[in-house]
């Protein structure tokens, strides 16, 4: 008698949502669910309300995959089982609401560089040491940018105009990148992508990177043009734009591809959209754009 | 008869995880776990399995919210009831866990400044329109820098080296400032700050962009003298590592201050990790940096 059965352990458990029917070895045999218990008559056996098609995982299965499932097919519960189909416990959507906030908040501290969620109780000594490992990498990568400068020592001695437009150019390059990356992420994380279509995005993220590349070096030649009359020429402010322009795809095409290659490799992608990349960035910005300068002014 | 009515209705909804127990006017007036329905002898009143004091909504809840309670009590739905508590529907946890994809999504894309998620399907022209706002707003800001640049045109004519200095110094004051920002974003969006707690948050953040900066400007002082030598002097490192340790509070201070202002003024805290926040912080760390040059080193 299926109810009777239930009603007698339903105080073991917290929450009930599905009856779970196991054969005698505790291998899992199929599903009732609480709803359709209620609609049957007394003494009915279990095994005609049962569902045998029904969804499981194994424990050694990653908690972002088990909630993509829960998600994807409107589960409220699915039970784990071991190799041999031998019921082990049970998930519950909860559990997964708790796993969804958890991923989204190291999506979002990978942005900043943060290797750890700081609670608010936390001392300042312990936030200080999961803010710092970033920090000095980054003053680590902008240093080898004070060495590029360096090498170009002679071209800024020349052309101290050139230095004025060093954070428009690091700047956009940043920016084009990291939207290039959040995007790229996202569609990986959803399962979405394949090799194939990684290559079909990336040559799209190239087209738009050509788009607003475009559209940002038009409106710097006329910015320049009319703020810094002054200090730039015609010619200057060409070349401007036409350094924008090359760095934003650039940085788009890093921006887009590291993901990508992450995946490939087995690493998170996530790590892309951090820092890490905006200053890689950076530095070939600034690589790029005194180049041009120096290669067009120069001689 | 419970149990008898719950089955009759069964099949008229799709999960169902609760009973909601109405007066005749379809007021609300209590709840029954289809758990402890499966308990009772067949026969009992609903009303001796009900519970009367329960979680309820109202339709002008923002969805964040309810999400916030649902996941807080670990309800698995909760009902929607409008001014004399009729009761006009429910909402389940799968529909939360969408609505936690989706606010975890909108600030992720806060982060790049993107003013709406990106579909596969979108054309190049559609990626391109939904980038390009940020991307012209960071430069117009990045400009700002250029302006700033050209007002210490003597300081640097007569100093070359500290150009060298600016992005490391940009990128500091952006990344310590974001770091910060998510941080106190993060604890805005569990709802869990007021004044005098935002304003203890805002200390704390002080004393440790207090140690972190005094970290990094002693980094800082050794690197610039080991890997710049030839350009450098010891005074110079010190009023370097002394910007650095500058901007990194004056930005934490920033990144920290303005989700909970925006937060006061009923904005959305997020806007504040964007790159807005990093660029402005970038135009503050060049005029702190090149006047500490200008005052120490010009005269």
């Amino acid at each position: 008698d299926a109810i009777a059965e239930v009603r007698k352990n339903a105080d073991h458990f917290d929450n009930i949502y599905n009856v779970y029917v196991l054969k005698r070895d505790q291998e899992l045999e199929g599903v009732v669910i609480l709803q359709s218990l209620l609609k049957t008559a007394p003494g009915t056996k279990i095994t005609s309300v049962m569902e045998e098609d029904l969804f499981y995982v194994n424990p050694e299965m990653d908690q972002e995959e088990v909630a993509n499932i829960i998600e994807k097919y409107d589960l409220v519960a699915i039970p784990v089982v071991d190799d041999s189909k031998k019921m082990l416990g049970r998930i519950t959507i909860d559990d997964i609401v708790d796993v969804i906030h958890e991923e989204a908040s190291e999506d979002i501290q990978k942005f900043a560089g943060l290797t750890d969620e700081q609670e608010a109780s936390a001392s300042i000594f312990w936030i200080s040491r999961i803010r710092l490992p970033w920090l000095i990498i980054a003053m680590g990568i902008e240093l080898v940018d004070a060495a590029v400068l360096k090498s170009f020592n002679a071209t800024l001695e020349q052309f101290i105009a050139a230095t004025f437009f060093i954070p428009v150019v690091m700047a956009m390059g940043g920016s084009s990148g990291t939207q290039a990356a959040i995007v790229m992420v996202r569609a990986l994380g959803k399962g979405e992508i394949w090799l194939r279509e990684g290559l079909g995005k990336i040559l799209k993220e190239f087209l738009v990177a050509l788009l607003n590349g475009l559209a940002c070096g038009i409106l710097l030649l006329c910015a320049s043009l009319i703020f810094f009359a002054d200090i730039t020429t015609f010619k200057f402010s060409l070349i401007l734009a036409l350094a924008l322009l090359v760095i934003i795809i650039f940085a788009t095409m890093i921006g887009a591809a590291i993901p990508v290659l992450l995946k490939k490799l087995g690493a998170d992608p996530a790590i892309a959209t951090g820092p890490f990349v905006t200053t890689t960035n950076d530095v070939f910005g600034i690589l790029i754009y005194l180049s041009l300068i120096t290669y067009f002014f120069t001689s």
